[in-house]
Protein backbone atom coordinates (compact mmCIF):
# COMPACT_ATOMS: atom_id res chain seq x y z
CA UNK A 1 0.00 0.00 0.00
CA UNK A 2 0.85 3.53 -0.53
CA UNK A 3 -0.90 5.97 1.87
CA UNK A 4 -0.54 9.08 2.15
CA UNK A 5 -2.90 12.00 3.63
CA UNK A 6 -3.83 14.86 1.87
CA UNK A 7 -5.45 18.31 2.76
CA UNK A 8 -4.21 21.22 4.63
CA UNK A 9 -2.22 20.95 7.65
CA UNK A 10 -3.83 19.69 11.12
CA UNK A 11 -7.05 18.16 9.03
CA UNK A 12 -5.05 15.87 6.59
CA UNK A 13 -7.65 13.30 5.32
CA UNK A 14 -5.76 9.40 5.48
CA UNK A 15 -5.94 7.59 2.46
CA UNK A 16 -4.06 4.97 0.14
CA UNK A 17 -3.06 6.33 -3.16
CA UNK A 18 -3.92 3.53 -6.34
CA UNK A 19 -2.54 5.54 -8.90
CA UNK A 20 -1.49 9.40 -9.83
CA UNK A 21 -4.67 9.92 -10.58
CA UNK A 22 -6.40 7.86 -7.93
CA UNK A 23 -7.03 7.14 -4.01
CA UNK A 24 -9.14 5.01 -2.14
CA UNK A 25 -10.88 7.88 1.34
CA UNK A 26 -9.85 5.66 4.08
CA UNK A 27 -11.34 8.70 6.64
CA UNK A 28 -14.75 7.01 7.71
CA UNK A 29 -12.44 3.86 9.10
CA UNK A 30 -9.40 5.52 10.02
CA UNK A 31 -8.93 8.54 12.44
CA UNK A 32 -5.49 8.93 11.35
CA UNK A 33 -1.75 6.95 10.63
CA UNK A 34 -0.47 7.67 14.09
CA UNK A 35 0.80 5.68 17.04
CA UNK A 36 -2.83 4.37 17.53
CA UNK A 37 -3.07 3.06 14.11
CA UNK A 38 0.29 1.59 14.07
CA UNK A 39 -0.08 0.66 17.69
CA UNK A 40 -3.23 -1.22 16.92
CA UNK A 41 -2.98 -3.49 13.54
CA UNK A 42 -4.21 -0.54 11.61
CA UNK A 43 -2.31 -1.79 8.39
CA UNK A 44 -3.90 -5.35 8.42
CA UNK A 45 -7.19 -3.73 9.10
CA UNK A 46 -7.23 -1.61 5.66
CA UNK A 47 -5.21 -3.92 3.69
CA UNK A 48 -8.54 -5.66 2.58
CA UNK A 49 -10.45 -2.59 2.95
CA UNK A 50 -8.46 -0.79 0.40
CA UNK A 51 -8.44 -3.92 -2.09
CA UNK A 52 -11.99 -4.27 -2.08
CA UNK A 53 -12.89 -0.25 -2.73
CA UNK A 54 -9.87 -0.55 -5.22
CA UNK A 55 -11.51 -3.25 -6.95
CA UNK A 56 -15.24 -1.77 -7.12
CA UNK A 57 -14.08 0.87 -8.00
CA UNK A 58 -14.94 2.86 -4.70
CA UNK A 59 -12.41 5.70 -5.74
CA UNK A 60 -11.40 8.98 -5.56
CA UNK A 61 -9.71 11.50 -7.74
CA UNK A 62 -7.08 13.70 -6.48
CA UNK A 63 -8.11 17.28 -7.12
CA UNK A 64 -4.97 19.12 -5.98
CA UNK A 65 -5.21 18.80 -2.57
CA UNK A 66 -2.10 19.45 -0.87
CA UNK A 67 0.24 16.32 0.41
CA UNK A 68 0.89 16.25 4.12
CA UNK A 69 3.52 13.98 5.75
CA UNK A 70 1.94 10.35 4.98
CA UNK A 71 2.31 9.65 9.14
CA UNK A 72 1.16 12.12 11.72
CA UNK A 73 3.42 13.69 14.04
CA UNK A 74 5.11 10.72 15.89
CA UNK A 75 6.19 10.46 19.39
CA UNK A 76 9.62 10.80 18.39
CA UNK A 77 11.99 11.02 15.31
CA UNK A 78 15.14 9.69 15.60
CA UNK A 79 18.15 10.54 13.13
CA UNK A 80 21.15 8.46 12.50
CA UNK A 81 24.32 10.23 11.51
CA UNK A 82 26.89 9.58 9.54
CA UNK A 83 25.66 6.51 7.60
CA UNK A 84 27.18 6.59 4.31
CA UNK A 85 30.77 5.59 3.81
CA UNK A 86 31.58 8.86 1.38
CA UNK A 87 29.41 11.10 2.83
CA UNK A 88 31.32 10.55 6.90
CA UNK A 89 34.57 11.11 4.48
CA UNK A 90 32.89 14.37 2.76
CA UNK A 91 32.28 15.75 6.63
CA UNK A 92 35.66 15.23 7.29
CA UNK A 93 34.56 12.65 10.38
CA UNK A 94 35.40 8.46 11.18
CA UNK A 95 32.95 6.04 9.78
CA UNK A 96 31.30 5.16 13.19
CA UNK A 97 31.61 1.77 14.66
CA UNK A 98 27.88 1.89 15.51
CA UNK A 99 25.00 4.20 14.57
CA UNK A 100 24.90 7.40 16.00
CA UNK A 101 21.84 8.47 17.18
CA UNK A 102 20.31 11.89 17.50
CA UNK A 103 16.95 13.73 17.21
CA UNK A 104 14.76 16.01 15.32
CA UNK A 105 11.97 17.38 17.53
CA UNK A 106 8.45 15.93 16.39
CA UNK A 107 6.92 19.46 15.17
CA UNK A 108 9.30 19.80 12.25
CA UNK A 109 7.39 17.25 10.16
CA UNK A 110 5.72 19.05 7.36
CA UNK A 111 4.88 17.79 4.10
CA UNK A 112 6.99 16.59 0.81
CA UNK A 113 6.23 19.77 -1.10
CA UNK A 114 5.88 22.12 1.69
CA UNK A 115 7.97 25.36 2.23
CA UNK A 116 11.17 24.93 4.05
CA UNK A 117 11.87 28.30 6.20
CA UNK A 118 15.45 29.33 6.92
CA UNK A 119 15.56 29.58 10.94
CA UNK A 120 16.80 33.36 12.08
CA UNK A 121 20.15 33.90 12.79
CA UNK A 122 20.74 30.83 10.04
CA UNK A 123 24.26 31.02 8.12
CA UNK A 124 24.77 27.72 7.08
CA UNK A 125 21.09 25.93 6.47
CA UNK A 126 22.03 22.39 4.52
CA UNK A 127 19.71 19.42 3.09
CA UNK A 128 19.74 15.59 3.16
CA UNK A 129 17.85 13.38 1.42
CA UNK A 130 17.39 10.28 3.22
CA UNK A 131 15.44 6.60 3.67
CA UNK A 132 13.17 7.55 6.44
CA UNK A 133 11.10 4.45 8.24
CA UNK A 134 8.24 4.02 10.80
CA UNK A 135 7.64 1.87 13.34
CA UNK A 136 5.20 -0.56 12.91
CA UNK A 137 4.33 -1.49 16.52
CA UNK A 138 5.82 -0.96 19.80
CA UNK A 139 9.86 -2.26 20.30
CA UNK A 140 12.14 -2.96 22.80
CA UNK A 141 14.83 -5.58 22.91
CA UNK A 142 14.78 -7.15 20.04
CA UNK A 143 16.78 -10.51 19.72
CA UNK A 144 17.80 -10.41 16.25
CA UNK A 145 18.89 -7.75 13.49
CA UNK A 146 16.50 -10.39 11.51
CA UNK A 147 13.66 -9.77 14.18
CA UNK A 148 13.68 -5.97 13.29
CA UNK A 149 11.87 -6.44 9.43
CA UNK A 150 8.35 -7.14 11.45
CA UNK A 151 8.65 -3.42 13.49
CA UNK A 152 8.97 -2.21 10.61
CA UNK A 153 5.89 -0.72 8.67
CA UNK A 154 7.64 1.33 5.55
CA UNK A 155 9.54 3.62 4.27
CA UNK A 156 9.48 7.20 3.01
CA UNK A 157 11.58 9.95 1.62
CA UNK A 158 12.73 12.97 4.19
CA UNK A 159 14.39 15.49 3.79
CA UNK A 160 16.67 15.85 7.14
CA UNK A 161 16.84 19.77 6.99
CA UNK A 162 20.22 20.86 8.57
CA UNK A 163 21.87 23.90 9.95
CA UNK A 164 25.16 23.36 10.23
CA UNK A 165 26.64 26.26 12.68
CA UNK A 166 23.60 25.07 15.08
CA UNK A 167 24.85 21.46 15.01
CA UNK A 168 28.53 21.81 15.21
CA UNK A 169 29.11 25.28 17.03
CA UNK A 170 26.22 25.74 19.74
CA UNK A 171 26.93 23.63 22.16
CA UNK A 172 28.32 20.12 20.84
CA UNK A 173 24.90 18.64 21.05
CA UNK A 174 23.35 18.68 16.99
CA UNK A 175 19.92 18.78 18.47
CA UNK A 176 19.59 23.04 18.32
CA UNK A 177 20.71 22.50 14.36
CA UNK A 178 17.90 19.70 13.71
CA UNK A 179 15.22 21.29 15.36
CA UNK A 180 13.64 24.33 13.56
CA UNK A 181 10.35 24.32 12.02
CA UNK A 182 9.64 23.10 8.65
CA UNK A 183 12.74 20.77 9.06
CA UNK A 184 11.57 17.60 8.69
CA UNK A 185 9.57 16.80 5.04
CA UNK A 186 8.48 13.81 4.29
CA UNK A 187 6.81 11.59 1.95
CA UNK A 188 4.37 11.98 -0.41
CA UNK A 189 4.03 8.48 0.34
CA UNK A 190 4.38 5.79 3.41
CA UNK A 191 5.26 2.82 1.38
CA UNK A 192 4.60 -0.57 3.03
CA UNK A 193 7.53 -2.46 3.21
CA UNK A 194 5.57 -5.65 1.26
CA UNK A 195 6.11 -3.11 -1.83
CA UNK A 196 9.62 -3.11 -1.69
CA UNK A 197 11.74 -5.85 -3.06
CA UNK A 198 15.26 -4.64 -1.75
CA UNK A 199 15.31 -1.56 0.18
CA UNK A 200 19.36 -1.62 -0.56
CA UNK A 201 18.93 -1.18 -3.58
CA UNK A 202 17.21 2.12 -3.94
CA UNK A 203 18.53 5.07 -5.86
CA UNK A 204 18.58 8.47 -3.86
CA UNK A 205 18.85 11.75 -5.24
CA UNK A 206 18.41 15.48 -4.44
CA UNK A 207 18.60 18.83 -6.91
CA UNK A 208 18.88 22.42 -5.98
CA UNK A 209 17.92 24.83 -8.16
CA UNK A 210 17.64 21.98 -10.85
CA UNK A 211 21.57 21.40 -10.26
CA UNK A 212 22.14 17.51 -9.01
CA UNK A 213 23.93 17.92 -5.85
CA UNK A 214 23.19 14.28 -4.45
CA UNK A 215 23.18 11.12 -6.49
CA UNK A 216 23.46 8.08 -4.28
CA UNK A 217 21.95 4.31 -3.66
CA UNK A 218 20.80 3.07 -0.02
CA UNK A 219 23.11 0.09 -1.24
CA UNK A 220 26.23 2.25 0.48
CA UNK A 221 24.58 2.52 3.47
CA UNK A 222 26.98 1.26 6.65
CA UNK A 223 24.05 0.31 9.05
CA UNK A 224 20.81 -1.36 7.24
CA UNK A 225 17.70 -0.51 8.40
CA UNK A 226 17.06 -3.90 10.60
CA UNK A 227 20.12 -3.19 11.95
CA UNK A 228 19.78 0.17 12.68
CA UNK A 229 16.15 -1.03 14.47
CA UNK A 230 17.62 -3.76 16.20
CA UNK A 231 19.97 -1.18 17.92
CA UNK A 232 18.25 1.33 18.91
CA UNK A 233 15.75 -1.20 20.51
CA UNK A 234 18.59 -1.88 23.12
CA UNK A 235 18.62 1.29 24.20
CA UNK A 236 14.89 2.99 24.13
CA UNK A 237 11.01 1.81 23.66
CA UNK A 238 10.25 2.55 20.21
CA UNK A 239 6.52 3.63 19.68
CA UNK A 240 4.44 2.63 16.87
CA UNK A 241 4.18 5.31 14.63
CA UNK A 242 7.68 6.49 15.28
CA UNK A 243 10.32 8.16 12.69
CA UNK A 244 14.00 6.78 11.97
CA UNK A 245 15.76 9.05 9.72
CA UNK A 246 18.82 6.84 8.06
CA UNK A 247 20.72 8.98 7.38
CA UNK A 248 22.11 10.57 4.03
CA UNK A 249 24.66 9.94 1.42
CA UNK A 250 27.27 12.04 -0.35
CA UNK A 251 26.50 15.66 -1.55
CA UNK A 252 25.34 17.75 1.08
CA UNK A 253 26.18 21.41 0.95
CA UNK A 254 28.80 21.51 3.83
CA UNK A 255 30.43 19.06 1.94
CA UNK A 256 31.67 21.20 -0.68
CA UNK A 257 34.37 23.38 -1.38
CA UNK A 258 34.02 26.31 -0.43
CA UNK A 259 30.22 24.67 1.35
CA UNK A 260 26.97 25.84 -0.76
CA UNK A 261 24.01 26.84 1.60
CA UNK A 262 20.14 27.05 1.20
CA UNK A 263 19.14 30.63 -0.05
CA UNK A 264 15.60 32.17 0.08
CA UNK A 265 14.46 31.56 -3.18
CA UNK A 266 16.05 27.90 -3.62
CA UNK A 267 13.73 25.00 -4.52
CA UNK A 268 14.81 22.22 -3.51
CA UNK A 269 13.37 18.62 -5.25
CA UNK A 270 14.56 15.27 -3.99
CA UNK A 271 13.50 11.12 -4.41
CA UNK A 272 14.15 7.69 -3.81
CA UNK A 273 13.50 5.28 -6.38
CA UNK A 274 9.72 3.77 -5.65
CA UNK A 275 8.89 6.37 -2.72
CA UNK A 276 8.35 9.41 -4.88
CA UNK A 277 9.38 12.59 -5.34
CA UNK A 278 9.64 15.97 -2.91
CA UNK A 279 9.81 19.62 -3.95
CA UNK A 280 10.26 22.26 -1.39
CA UNK A 281 10.80 26.12 -1.65
CA UNK A 282 13.03 27.93 0.52
CA UNK A 283 11.86 30.92 2.34
CA UNK A 284 13.73 33.07 4.65
CA UNK A 285 13.56 34.04 8.34
CA UNK A 286 9.93 34.89 9.95
CA UNK B 1 -2.22 25.07 42.18
CA UNK B 2 -0.43 21.69 42.96
CA UNK B 3 -1.71 19.80 40.15
CA UNK B 4 -1.18 15.73 40.19
CA UNK B 5 -2.14 13.07 38.27
CA UNK B 6 -2.98 9.60 40.26
CA UNK B 7 -4.25 6.66 39.37
CA UNK B 8 -3.23 3.28 37.45
CA UNK B 9 -0.45 4.04 34.28
CA UNK B 10 -2.17 4.97 31.62
CA UNK B 11 -5.49 5.89 33.46
CA UNK B 12 -4.27 8.61 35.53
CA UNK B 13 -6.75 11.11 37.00
CA UNK B 14 -6.11 14.74 36.90
CA UNK B 15 -6.73 16.45 40.25
CA UNK B 16 -5.18 19.49 42.15
CA UNK B 17 -3.88 18.74 45.26
CA UNK B 18 -4.93 20.75 48.43
CA UNK B 19 -2.97 19.41 51.12
CA UNK B 20 -1.61 16.06 52.16
CA UNK B 21 -5.19 14.37 52.84
CA UNK B 22 -7.49 16.23 50.33
CA UNK B 23 -7.87 17.07 46.67
CA UNK B 24 -10.12 18.16 43.96
CA UNK B 25 -11.21 15.84 41.39
CA UNK B 26 -11.17 17.65 38.01
CA UNK B 27 -11.21 14.70 35.81
CA UNK B 28 -15.19 16.28 34.96
CA UNK B 29 -13.39 19.46 33.27
CA UNK B 30 -10.19 18.19 32.55
CA UNK B 31 -9.20 15.62 29.96
CA UNK B 32 -5.70 15.43 30.88
CA UNK B 33 -2.85 17.69 31.86
CA UNK B 34 -1.55 17.50 28.34
CA UNK B 35 -0.43 19.37 25.11
CA UNK B 36 -4.18 20.52 24.77
CA UNK B 37 -4.77 21.48 28.14
CA UNK B 38 -1.88 23.92 28.22
CA UNK B 39 -2.04 24.92 24.69
CA UNK B 40 -6.12 26.04 25.45
CA UNK B 41 -5.92 28.31 28.58
CA UNK B 42 -6.41 25.06 30.51
CA UNK B 43 -4.87 26.76 33.95
CA UNK B 44 -6.67 29.80 33.41
CA UNK B 45 -10.17 27.38 33.00
CA UNK B 46 -9.65 25.23 36.51
CA UNK B 47 -8.08 27.99 38.30
CA UNK B 48 -11.94 29.08 39.63
CA UNK B 49 -13.26 25.55 39.40
CA UNK B 50 -10.46 24.68 41.80
CA UNK B 51 -10.99 27.38 44.22
CA UNK B 52 -14.96 27.05 44.11
CA UNK B 53 -14.52 23.61 44.78
CA UNK B 54 -11.94 23.47 47.84
CA UNK B 55 -14.35 26.29 49.46
CA UNK B 56 -17.41 24.49 48.98
CA UNK B 57 -15.39 21.40 50.55
CA UNK B 58 -16.17 19.35 47.23
CA UNK B 59 -12.92 17.77 47.64
CA UNK B 60 -12.05 14.28 48.13
CA UNK B 61 -9.60 11.83 50.00
CA UNK B 62 -6.17 10.47 48.78
CA UNK B 63 -6.51 6.77 49.45
CA UNK B 64 -3.64 5.61 48.35
CA UNK B 65 -3.90 5.77 44.54
CA UNK B 66 -0.25 5.63 42.88
CA UNK B 67 1.13 8.61 41.69
CA UNK B 68 1.62 9.46 38.29
CA UNK B 69 3.81 12.13 36.57
CA UNK B 70 1.70 15.39 36.84
CA UNK B 71 1.55 16.11 33.01
CA UNK B 72 0.65 13.64 30.43
CA UNK B 73 3.35 12.18 28.13
CA UNK B 74 4.97 15.59 26.32
CA UNK B 75 5.37 15.86 22.72
CA UNK B 76 9.01 16.04 23.56
CA UNK B 77 11.72 16.16 26.77
CA UNK B 78 14.28 18.35 26.45
CA UNK B 79 17.20 18.85 29.00
CA UNK B 80 20.21 21.27 29.47
CA UNK B 81 23.71 19.70 30.23
CA UNK B 82 26.26 20.93 32.76
CA UNK B 83 24.28 23.81 34.08
CA UNK B 84 25.55 24.40 37.44
CA UNK B 85 29.35 25.09 37.62
CA UNK B 86 30.30 22.40 40.36
CA UNK B 87 28.88 19.56 38.33
CA UNK B 88 30.53 20.75 35.25
CA UNK B 89 33.75 20.59 37.33
CA UNK B 90 33.10 16.90 39.06
CA UNK B 91 32.56 15.75 35.12
CA UNK B 92 35.86 17.20 34.25
CA UNK B 93 33.95 19.12 31.10
CA UNK B 94 33.87 22.86 30.35
CA UNK B 95 31.28 25.20 32.23
CA UNK B 96 29.58 25.87 28.91
CA UNK B 97 28.65 29.19 26.65
CA UNK B 98 25.69 28.41 26.24
CA UNK B 99 22.67 26.14 27.20
CA UNK B 100 24.20 22.35 25.68
CA UNK B 101 21.03 20.79 24.68
CA UNK B 102 20.16 16.98 24.62
CA UNK B 103 16.53 14.86 24.64
CA UNK B 104 15.09 12.05 26.32
CA UNK B 105 12.82 10.35 24.91
CA UNK B 106 9.09 11.39 25.84
CA UNK B 107 7.93 7.90 26.80
CA UNK B 108 10.52 7.70 29.33
CA UNK B 109 8.29 9.95 31.70
CA UNK B 110 6.98 7.93 34.93
CA UNK B 111 5.40 8.44 38.10
CA UNK B 112 7.85 10.34 40.93
CA UNK B 113 7.43 6.93 43.02
CA UNK B 114 7.42 4.09 40.15
CA UNK B 115 10.39 1.81 39.64
CA UNK B 116 13.69 2.56 38.07
CA UNK B 117 14.97 -0.50 36.30
CA UNK B 118 18.41 -0.46 35.12
CA UNK B 119 18.78 -1.10 31.42
CA UNK B 120 20.29 -4.66 29.64
CA UNK B 121 23.79 -3.83 29.16
CA UNK B 122 24.12 -1.33 31.61
CA UNK B 123 27.02 -0.78 33.36
CA UNK B 124 27.10 3.06 34.35
CA UNK B 125 23.50 4.41 35.66
CA UNK B 126 23.27 7.10 37.48
CA UNK B 127 21.11 9.80 38.95
CA UNK B 128 20.87 13.26 38.71
CA UNK B 129 18.13 15.16 40.46
CA UNK B 130 16.63 18.54 38.34
CA UNK B 131 14.55 21.22 38.58
CA UNK B 132 11.80 20.43 35.64
CA UNK B 133 9.80 23.28 33.88
CA UNK B 134 6.39 22.97 31.74
CA UNK B 135 6.22 24.67 28.84
CA UNK B 136 2.28 26.61 28.93
CA UNK B 137 1.77 27.81 25.20
CA UNK B 138 3.75 27.78 21.63
CA UNK B 139 6.68 29.30 22.30
CA UNK B 140 8.98 30.16 19.24
CA UNK B 141 11.52 33.20 19.08
CA UNK B 142 10.71 34.84 21.98
CA UNK B 143 11.64 38.62 22.39
CA UNK B 144 13.64 38.38 25.56
CA UNK B 145 14.43 36.68 27.85
CA UNK B 146 11.43 38.40 30.34
CA UNK B 147 8.88 37.25 27.95
CA UNK B 148 10.02 33.57 28.78
CA UNK B 149 8.17 34.02 32.30
CA UNK B 150 4.35 34.01 30.62
CA UNK B 151 5.44 30.76 28.58
CA UNK B 152 6.40 28.34 31.95
CA UNK B 153 3.31 26.92 33.41
CA UNK B 154 5.11 25.44 36.15
CA UNK B 155 7.83 23.30 37.91
CA UNK B 156 8.50 20.30 39.03
CA UNK B 157 10.73 17.70 40.61
CA UNK B 158 12.71 14.96 37.63
CA UNK B 159 14.96 12.13 38.30
CA UNK B 160 17.38 12.56 34.82
CA UNK B 161 18.40 8.98 35.09
CA UNK B 162 21.26 8.69 32.93
CA UNK B 163 22.98 5.35 31.68
CA UNK B 164 26.74 6.89 31.49
CA UNK B 165 28.56 4.23 29.46
CA UNK B 166 25.18 4.24 26.67
CA UNK B 167 25.80 8.12 26.99
CA UNK B 168 29.42 9.14 26.60
CA UNK B 169 30.65 5.70 24.84
CA UNK B 170 28.30 4.86 22.19
CA UNK B 171 28.10 7.27 19.18
CA UNK B 172 29.00 10.97 20.78
CA UNK B 173 25.12 12.41 21.37
CA UNK B 174 24.31 11.91 24.66
CA UNK B 175 20.35 10.81 23.78
CA UNK B 176 21.71 6.70 23.91
CA UNK B 177 21.96 6.99 27.98
CA UNK B 178 18.93 9.04 28.62
CA UNK B 179 16.31 7.42 26.86
CA UNK B 180 15.71 3.85 28.65
CA UNK B 181 12.17 2.81 29.86
CA UNK B 182 11.88 4.52 33.04
CA UNK B 183 14.42 6.88 32.99
CA UNK B 184 12.63 10.42 33.67
CA UNK B 185 10.71 10.51 36.91
CA UNK B 186 8.50 13.27 37.47
CA UNK B 187 6.44 14.72 40.09
CA UNK B 188 4.89 14.52 42.18
CA UNK B 189 3.21 17.66 41.69
CA UNK B 190 3.45 20.70 38.69
CA UNK B 191 3.52 23.74 41.15
CA UNK B 192 2.21 26.01 38.99
CA UNK B 193 4.39 29.62 38.98
CA UNK B 194 2.23 31.90 41.06
CA UNK B 195 3.38 29.57 43.64
CA UNK B 196 6.91 29.62 43.81
CA UNK B 197 8.46 33.13 45.41
CA UNK B 198 12.13 32.86 43.88
CA UNK B 199 12.66 29.70 41.69
CA UNK B 200 16.40 30.49 42.41
CA UNK B 201 16.56 29.83 45.65
CA UNK B 202 15.31 25.91 46.01
CA UNK B 203 17.45 24.10 48.02
CA UNK B 204 17.24 20.47 46.28
CA UNK B 205 18.84 16.60 47.03
CA UNK B 206 19.37 13.38 46.83
CA UNK B 207 19.97 10.23 48.64
CA UNK B 208 20.86 7.14 47.48
CA UNK B 209 20.20 4.07 50.39
CA UNK B 210 20.08 6.95 52.93
CA UNK B 211 23.10 8.45 51.62
CA UNK B 212 23.28 12.17 50.85
CA UNK B 213 24.83 12.31 47.19
CA UNK B 214 23.43 15.72 46.09
CA UNK B 215 22.49 18.59 48.00
CA UNK B 216 22.75 21.76 45.78
CA UNK B 217 20.27 25.08 44.97
CA UNK B 218 18.88 26.49 42.10
CA UNK B 219 21.07 29.36 42.91
CA UNK B 220 23.87 27.96 41.01
CA UNK B 221 22.59 27.06 38.22
CA UNK B 222 24.48 28.93 35.12
CA UNK B 223 21.19 29.86 33.42
CA UNK B 224 18.01 30.11 34.78
CA UNK B 225 14.78 28.53 33.50
CA UNK B 226 14.02 32.18 31.48
CA UNK B 227 17.16 32.37 29.97
CA UNK B 228 17.07 28.87 28.59
CA UNK B 229 13.38 29.05 27.36
CA UNK B 230 14.23 32.12 25.58
CA UNK B 231 17.68 30.76 24.43
CA UNK B 232 15.19 27.13 22.84
CA UNK B 233 12.51 29.31 21.36
CA UNK B 234 15.54 30.32 18.95
CA UNK B 235 15.94 27.33 17.84
CA UNK B 236 13.23 25.39 17.70
CA UNK B 237 9.41 25.20 18.38
CA UNK B 238 8.17 24.41 21.97
CA UNK B 239 5.11 23.26 22.16
CA UNK B 240 2.68 23.67 25.61
CA UNK B 241 3.31 20.67 27.72
CA UNK B 242 6.84 20.35 26.39
CA UNK B 243 9.13 19.45 29.35
CA UNK B 244 12.38 20.91 30.39
CA UNK B 245 14.76 19.55 32.62
CA UNK B 246 17.56 22.48 33.11
CA UNK B 247 20.37 20.58 34.79
CA UNK B 248 21.55 18.77 38.06
CA UNK B 249 23.95 20.03 40.71
CA UNK B 250 27.38 18.27 42.04
CA UNK B 251 26.79 14.78 43.58
CA UNK B 252 26.06 12.01 40.67
CA UNK B 253 27.23 9.01 40.64
CA UNK B 254 29.98 9.22 38.02
CA UNK B 255 31.58 12.39 40.02
CA UNK B 256 32.58 9.96 42.78
CA UNK B 257 36.44 8.43 42.94
CA UNK B 258 36.10 5.98 42.16
CA UNK B 259 32.46 6.49 40.29
CA UNK B 260 29.42 5.02 42.32
CA UNK B 261 26.50 3.19 40.40
CA UNK B 262 23.25 2.55 40.63
CA UNK B 263 22.77 -1.21 41.95
CA UNK B 264 19.38 -3.39 41.55
CA UNK B 265 18.10 -2.57 45.15
CA UNK B 266 18.85 0.67 45.67
CA UNK B 267 16.41 3.34 46.79
CA UNK B 268 16.82 6.77 45.67
CA UNK B 269 14.95 9.53 47.47
CA UNK B 270 15.19 13.18 46.21
CA UNK B 271 13.68 16.47 46.50
CA UNK B 272 13.12 19.89 45.73
CA UNK B 273 11.85 22.68 48.11
CA UNK B 274 8.18 23.60 47.79
CA UNK B 275 8.08 20.95 45.11
CA UNK B 276 7.24 17.84 46.52
CA UNK B 277 9.88 14.61 47.40
CA UNK B 278 10.50 11.13 45.06
CA UNK B 279 11.18 7.67 45.78
CA UNK B 280 12.47 5.07 43.74
CA UNK B 281 13.62 1.53 43.58
CA UNK B 282 15.98 0.36 41.19
CA UNK B 283 15.44 -3.24 39.16
CA UNK B 284 17.54 -5.10 37.32
CA UNK B 285 17.07 -5.16 33.96
CA UNK B 286 14.21 -7.14 32.38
Amino acid sequence: MYLMRIGAPGTEKPVARIDDETYVDLSDVVGDFDETFFGTGGLDRIRPVVAERAASGQVSRFAGERTGAPIARPHQILCIGLNYRDHAAETGQAVPDEPILFTKSPNTLVGPDDDVRIPRGSTKPDWEVELGLVIGRRTSYLDSVDDARDAIAGYLVVNDVSERAFQMERGGQWVKGKSAETFNPAGPWLVTSDEIDDVLALDMWLDVNGVRRQAGSTKTMIFDPCFIVHHLSQFLVLEPGDLINTGTPPGVGMGFDPPVWLQPGDVMELGIEGLGAQQQHVLGPR
